[in-house]
């Protein structure tokens, strides 16, 4: 038997009803902010994601050479398709440009719980600003997203990533190394970020502030022992966030987000319920497109693992209720088949979801199926009644049964 | 600068938001027949396809080996990976499953009007059974998801491959051979279908025979010019299709459906509007799961182009009006900028779709913005009328300007 590969999910009927409907929450949501949604391809030009990346992407992306020889590769993320097609397409629009996406992203890598080769990304993008109105736009949808889809337990932390390239800066990392240190103080890697601070001759005691420093977590009173430009801007974005009512958030110097696009703020999300792949979101203010042939323009975006935040949803023990269906039509014989598709077509061309028997079951299966399948009532076509211009009526639950004349039928569901 | 991959497209806003409000009609009415959403990876085994479709297929799909040397592909179609799911996941589940999907698919062709390397398709499958009331329920869901997205002039065909087979069985041509001749046939390859026919000494009468049936299309009265079998079924059928007010459909004997795989009812719709390219829809009754290691059941289903379906609406002037926005929020001068968020964030938490100027705009660009964003009013924020708890809100079709208190400003949009 053929399985679906490593890695990759099937959505099954009630998973995917789930699915769909905390996918519906975020569109909403995003919409409600002024976002609009747009797609781009599965698959990509390599070179955009090596761009925006780095040549070590090659090794967890799928990519392959197509037919006509081109390099093509499944995206492993949005963001640089988005801003591609920013580039490309919408560089005249009006800004700021709202922007918002959901869809497949796919990378090679081990699977486990919580990271799949196949997974979702929710994101937007705002293109236009760099400002605090900007990131406060941003932060609050990324907010009211996850309070929506009714998460509990969460913790939004934002950052600076001035705040230690100007330490590490001063503290005489050069330049071309600079990325390098980041990324060990973004996974909190402090001997090895040790060792690199010896071989470029700094020393412990700055090496100690710097690592205290990404320790630090707190509220606007930790902003006092950071540089002047960050603390004021990170105090004017927390103001703007508690106007709008965004008050679950914590400052954290030590978020850093490895990449070299960033410029200045940075923030993430995380579901302590999920252990040690906790991290439900994450982004800040960036600048890609002119890395893409574009002009210079400030953005703040950030992405959220739906299938991360879904099973977070899970772990805290939300439930979802499947809709079932509102009639299931059972022919008691034969020669009333045809005017059972009648009855059950006029019930769904009034909106009424409605099905119908078609493996010609006896009474007591049929009505088995029309449990198993979620039915609120049972719509029992009967010849006698029928000439009645009559149907029976079931409730499913209580299991109680009536008369109904055909011509109101459709009004008992509505 | 980099672009999108030749025969891929990216949706902006507008477009998007089309492409999703008629998805979700399709969705709707699926749901309303009581089919439910699943969903399968984006890539498969690519001898998936190969099971289904013969190894020709590898000549037309994006088949690549990822990083575990394992043969993988974009899938094509959506049929093989809906019947492997079912054989793996869903086969001791009741029956009928009544399965739909919407989701891209991929093949590597020369991209023209209507055709591209990534395409979206919407689909049913209902799975357990073969007989009339099965294939009246498919071609009923087809029927009313085009009909549901405004589409005028279409044309369902309906057929059945046993016409042919018997046909051409009879007629002599050996079982081995008989695929190659029906895809002629299905393609009206008349000549190259000639040829094959000498080769086998078939006569030029019979020949003349089976190409004016695949030629014959018409009401149920051309079901007298061929075998008991295939006519009385789709007697019955076109019966049950008129029970639900499907009457909008032809036979056309001349349906064939290239694969073998078809079990009997075959059908087709198409666009007139779209020339060339005008077929929007296909499917039939087939037997698939037994490839795939299961037991055989019978299904019947077809698969809607959606990009194909959006032009021929397109092409017949059909117009979709985007939302826009409710409210978009002004702040007059920097000092209010913090209290306009909190306005901007009262009317979101209200469901109002609420933008805000970020640009830190002045009044007569950020109205010309709020215009570009389709809002509905603006929300003007000053200092002086901060103070007596109003904003003063402007219509932006009539320019109507008026005071509002804030505690009244939500309900007017509701």
């Amino acid at each position: 038997m053929i399985q679906c590969p490593r890695g990759t999910r099937d959505f099954l009927p009630d998973e995917m009803e789930r699915r769909r409907y905390y996918e519906n929450i975020l569109r909403k949501i995003a919409k409600t902010f002024g976002f609009r949604e747009i797609a781009t391809p599965i698959f990509e030009e390599t070179e955009l994601f090596i761009t925006r990346s780095g040549p070590n992407i090659l090794n967890e992306i799928y990519a392959f050479k197509d037919k006509g020889d081109r390099d093509i590769a499944l995206r492993p993320e949005l963001t640089a398709p988005v801003m591609r097609m920013f580039v490309n397409e919408m560089s005249n629009e009006p800004r700021p440009l709202k922007l918002f996406y959901f869809g497949q992203c796919f990378r090679y890598e081990r699977p486990q719980s919580g990271r799949y080769r196949e997974f979702f990304q929710f994101g937007a993008e705002l293109i236009g600003n760099a400002n605090a109105e900007t990131d406060a736009e941003a932060i609050a949808l990324a907010a009211s997203m996850i309070k929506a889809l009714g998460l509990k337990e969460y913790k939004i932390r934002i950052g600076h990533v001035g705040v230690l390239r100007q330490m590490i800066a001063k503290a005489g990392v050069p330049q071309e190394r600079s990325a390098e240190v980041l990324q060990k103080l973004d996974k909190k890697l402090y001997d090895e970020a040790r060792s690199l601070f010896e071989s470029m001759n700094i020393g412990s005691d700055e090496a100690d502030e710097i690592f205290r420093i990404t320790e630090t977590t707190g509220g606007k009173e930790v902003l006092d022992m950071i540089s002047d430009d960050a603390a004021s801007y990170l105090r004017e974005l927390i103001d703007m966030l508690s106007a709008m009512n965004v008050n679950d958030v914590e400052i954290d110097l030590g978020v850093v987000r490895g990449l070299d696009y960033y410029t200045g703020m940075v923030f993430e999300a995380e579901a302590p319920s999920l252990g040690a792949e906790k991290q439900i979101c994450g982004g800040g203010s960036y600048s890609l497109s002119e890395l893409f042939g574009g002009e210079k323009v400030f953005s703040t975006g950030f992405a959220i693992g739906f299938d991360r935040i879904l099973l977070a949803l899970e772990k805290e023990g939300q439930k979802f209720d499947n809709t079932g269906i509102d009639a299931y039509v059972v022919p008691v014989s034969d020669d009333v088949r045809t005017e059972s598709a009648k009855i059950v077509s006029m019930l769904r061309s009034n909106g009424i979801i409605a099905d119908i028997d078609i493996m010609r079951r006896k009474m007591a299966k049929a009505l088995k199926h029309a449990s198993s399948v979620g039915a609120k009532f049972a719509v029992i076509v009967g010849k006698n009644e029928l000439n009645e211009n009559s149907v029976t009526v079931r409730d499913m639950q209580s299991g109680e049964q009536k008369l109904v004349k055909l011509n109101k039928l459709a009004s008992l569901f509505i």
